[in-house]
């Protein structure tokens, strides 16, 4: 499969790892939002993290804890964002799940638009678990 | 403590789960930025998600992949953003780890802007991890 992250993966691409687990790796981002911005990949290949199995989750999130804590040790950072975009709309551009930890200061980092919108909660919910 | 959030793990503020296990719990977002977005918290009461315990991760991992499974399933959504702002810069609200599981159309969700940096990676690298 023709992944940039399953070739990180194997070792066919070397990357400098922040972290890594039985099934999952941490490294910094090559084109950072901030200074710290790094990425958590699980080490088997998946699209879309509502594909992924037990083991995968367990180990994207220990690594995620793992990795944002030496971020804030290491850098001293206070805020940051997590981040998992899926899907071309959602801004996904690597076909392989991977978990963005953006420390973000006035100047640097994520930047985000929130305009809510009206729904039917009620209905929704009904729809969604009765 | 006067955490809205804690409130709904206790019932003083009752709360439709869509999801619930051992360490955490979904429901709707009552201010929605797209139809089905979620939020996915810890029962147990932390401010960041650096300072969540092994069990939370785990139960907030789980209720993230059950919760986004019923929003593809049910709603028929194939883009999504998943949401996790630490601190006052980093856009977070309310003061209880909370995670936003955001559907994504062409009209509606989360807008990001995406303004790469330069980082000397390497030394960077050396830093945090030599």
């Amino acid at each position: 499969m023709d992944c940039i992250f399953c070739k990180f993966v194997t070792g066919e691409i070397p990357v400098k790892k922040l972290y890594e687990n039985e099934g999952a790796v941490a490294f910094l981002d090559i084109s950072p939002l901030s200074k710290g911005h790094s990425l958590v990949i699980p080490k088997k290949h998946f699209v879309k993290s509502f594909e992924m199995d037990s083991q995968a989750w367990a180990s994207v999130a220990d690594a995620i804890s793992q990795t944002s804590k030496l971020l804030v040790e290491k850098l001293g950072i206070k805020d940051y964002n997590i981040l998992q975009n899926n899907g071309k709309l959602a801004h996904q551009e690597v076909q392989h799940v991977h978990f963005h930890i953006i420390p973000k200061t006035d100047s640097s980092g994520l930047e985000i638009k929130w305009n809510p919108i009206k729904i039917d909660t009620d209905s929704l919910f009904k729809f969604l678990v009765e």
